[in-house]
């Protein structure tokens, strides 16, 4: 086993290095534990910067614990969160809502994204005694296609939940490469666009752990401590996480990275499009690129660059680029991509 | 707010200088997420020169899911866990067990120990179909009194667990400084003595984040990846977490960070105990000291240094030494409390 | 507020009279409770007559219950659940499933029935560790629409789950309408077609309460009394559940009150089939009709007779039959139904 | 297996003849399923006259799903609930709370009962996030020693729940018994006592099924219906609990049958009481008799008498009269046990 360059996963990157250089200097002395530190102080100051100042703010491990606690903390137990039938909660979380009694209601997506009229039907449950009762719509910013909503989009879906007595929740693992694409600030695809809670993420953007919780409707943050202490995230020497974003949200670091992957995904599907065997799916928005390929050429790339087949029935592979995804890998990739499929005619 | 000296809790520290640098090290190019990396597949076998080599490692972020998540490996949903009264798991959790479905069942301690002839009673509710059926015996090494399970201690409570068809899962949030107490290998007090599920953790003796979870009955790993995906602990950059336990177990500086801790812990039972005034209760066998105080003196010393009193209903205070706790410092604060002594008379 | 006559659900009508003598003449002195009765032991060989001596038996209170605690039995925390989309357990349970960690893989249904062609590319999740592990089917006989499956669609599926190492799951709340639709015997459409866990339902086909889980798979059934009581339903007065099971099964009462459930819908189907303005949809295969009409004629009917919009954007409704429907409501029924369209005319 | 008579449980009994009748003459024609039918909407206010006005209530199953769904509808997923550690919330529902997430943190009782000054020292749980948050407090009257609560014990540990932000749960599975033994209403010991919810018996007072929860504190029972539902507890043919409780609230059935249970069994504590090898402990308050016999005679009184071994270490049986309990019977018993002494001496 030989971990080999790819586009396998922005999680396959390790830690930029301003991070790292952040880690390494707060380790000085002791500091209280579970977030009564100075770190942890002055980096709820810094996000109030970006997210404005009505914000409750959480630290937990992993983005499965930021989107599971987060939507735990807006339902009571007879009550549902709607989200689309790809929604990364509902396929890649191994039961972790079920397991907190989340009910998910999945709703065909388009391109990856909710549609208003997918969840309209649902409304017909509220009331019924024997339905589980709908009140969170979880949406993915960038969605899991690589696709990214719009400022308008997003403010639909939320005057669209609140008319309802309903909560919007925004999984953001990727969404800086969301916010660079659309080229808008953080605050304008989240508070100002009616979300109100936020999975914030922090690793697949180049920290080493660490995902943050936002909540722009403070009235659920009330109890959250004790939801993440239950969730077994209360990271116990939370320094360490909290300088992680302080590097990241400083000077524009998250805005850096993001641009760099969405850049580079950008390349990847540019110098692949006039490529007949090849079919590139999903608008390219974000830092993923999904593709239909050849089925022979795909173990011969496999071979040298790792990356996952995403459906083995259409034989779509995905390909994600991070901010340490090098622009001379990417083009021997092309390269070796070309090559394969001349070799197979 | 700053961050004081004290001797709150072994998690106020940082992280040993050898484990930040492994860190660093680490953080080059890419690597599979989800431990299908190098590092992990290395630390695997450091880890069965410590533990013997039939035994299934995993990692996770916090303690709380070391415990939570290897006594859920253990148990079906109508088995309990025996604990004492103080045993963590049972007051430090906020319901994270309970969340699980695991039902504790809490039995006095003695010393902080759990005691078999306080654990037989409970056999009766063996096959009555109104009661859950106790199928684990969870102990802390060290307990949370400081104390330390002798090995013949462990392994009578091991033989009386599997004679009744029940499992030993032993939480060893600070077995290092149990083990160097005892000035044993880590084997002899965990797989030699009988014990099924090993919490074996990092944090408190040096790491930044990152527990392992050892089971020495492999039958019970068997699921257990999917465990902890569903206890959203499962760790996408593993790397970070493998090298840690890599430079924890590498040149005994696990046992070094334990000794250290616990000798300071010694030096400042030993410099009060000749004051009429402070009564050391519990045998310091680990890192903790607890005495109880005169009243007026605790906000005096909690001025310059911190720590937590443990019990405001007999004024008993609770100090925990670390890896970094200075030689000096023990002795500042002995002077402290000797004058705020001779100041209040 | 008074009771309406109607077509709203079987779960309207009352109690079976040879069902209600039996409950009466049981009412004898003293009893052990939670089954430990001569009643419950008796009726456990009568139910051996009808599904074999290989079975496990067991009674709760509510389908609900019998659905949720049959499927526990059958997975881990880390397993989950295929079924349609429309499958009472998905639609009807208000979360119950979830509130036991049971996720639910809903795939689409054809004429309510599942089809194995959805259900094979969720095999594609097997061994993945983000996923959850499909490890039970779950199909409803007859089906939420009325349809019933034949003995060799159940064999194939039954197959198909024990060839994927899966147990096949039947939710038999109108197993005797089903039973009676095929001309078979209850053993022939469970047991025989290779169903593994069996909610046999009581209340829908003329009992006052009580519903029983049967496992065919035996191993399934080691701990189940346990679950039963974690699950709120070990009756502690079980001989008036187990004696209206044995009525219901004595003498043939189960087939006769299902063959007349079933003969009062074919019945009130074909009077209607000739009306132009109506389409019923669905065939009718047991105890439900299931009818577009037209929008005006809904709420004249309503006033009269109780039935429920099944669905409101396609003004389909749902009328159901039970062992009491008299010949006469059903012929009444028509003829205002008639009147109405022609009023409307 | 034949049905002995005996002295082994309430819930051995049968259904008292007026309650039975209630049930044969209700089963006429169609009821509305899930309460939507006259006798619930009648019995509703018959249960105001016996507990005001100001009461939501609702009908579940069992007594285990009353505490339980009870609890739920009053904590949080962070909060627990203190009950004595023989509650049978704690140790006779199989981990039924635990499902629910609920923890219980058992104190020592005194006879039977809580109290205030073990309560006292959770309170330093408050606002420790580490800690569940001390919710609620529940109470059994009668308790399971058959000792019974003044009605200033209710009050004074009302008034304590109240004044620190908790709520006050009545296990009522005897509640009848208490009421009686007290010799007031049942308004009395509930809302004018400072309950907010209430578990009310039926099953142990003559029922066949069912039991009520009563919420005091209206705000708790806004989303109760769901947590039925998905508790597994809404009965479709509601109608017969329904007319139950009418029956057993009518013509003082309720108070009649507890009178004769609690009678019969201070007969037998008084035929008891000036044997000296026998030792009735903990005061006859309700219809429970504990006492310690001699080991030799236990096995011949179960041979003519069923009865349980409450506490196989010191010998003590448990002996519970009913509403059906025979005069006849506790003076043959009695004999029984003076023969049995006499015999073995």
């Amino acid at each position: 086993m030989k971990n080999k360059k790819g586009f396998a996963s922005d999680n396959y990157a390790g830690v930029h290095p301003r991070i790292m250089e952040a880690i390494v200097q707060s380790n000085v002395g002791e500091a209280p534990a579970y977030g009564n530190d100075i770190y942890t102080q002055k980096v709820r100051e810094i996000f109030k910067t970006h997210f404005g100042k009505n914000i409750d703010l959480f630290f937990v491990c992993l983005g499965t614990a930021a989107n599971v606690l987060g939507l735990k903390a807006a339902v009571k137990c007879h009550q549902g969160v709607v989200c689309t039938d790809i929604a990364h909660i509902n396929t890649d979380e191994c039961g972790a809502p079920e397991r907190w009694g989340l009910k998910l209601l999945p709703v065909p997506h388009k391109n990856g994204k909710i549609r208003i009229e997918e969840i309209e039907p649902l409304l017909s449950m509220k009331g019924r005694i024997h339905s589980i009762q709908p009140k969170v719509i979880s949406i993915t910013q960038a969605t899991e296609l690589g696709t990214v909503y719009s400022v308008k989009e997003i403010r639909e879906i939320a005057d669209f939940a609140h008319a309802h007595d309903m909560y919007l929740h925004m999984d953001g693992a990727r969404i800086a490469n969301a916010a660079v694409s659309l080229g808008v600030a953080l605050k304008e695809i989240t508070h100002d666009a009616g979300v109100d809670i936020l999975s914030f993420g922090g690793t697949k953007n180049g920290m080493m752990y660490g995902e943050a919780v936002l909540f722009f409707d403070r009235t659920l943050a009330q109890d959250f401590n004790y939801i993440v202490k239950q969730g077994m995230q209360l990271v116990s020497k939370m320094r360490f996480v909290s300088v992680q974003f302080e590097a990241l949200l400083k000077d524009d670091l998250w805005k850096k990275n993001a641009q760099h992957a969405n850049k580079m995904a950008k390349l990847l599907a540019d110098n692949l499009k006039d490529i007949l065997e090849i079919n590139i799916i999903n608008k390219v928005e974000a830092n993923t690129v999904f593709a239909v390929l050849p089925k022979k050429i795909i173990p011969i790339l496999q071979k040298e660059f790792s990356f996952y087949l995403w459906d083995p029935w259409t034989l779509t592979v995905r390909w994600m680029t991070s901010f340490d995804t090098n622009e001379s890998d990417v083009v021997k990739f092309t390269q070796l991509i070309e090559n394969s499929i001349n070799n197979s005619l």
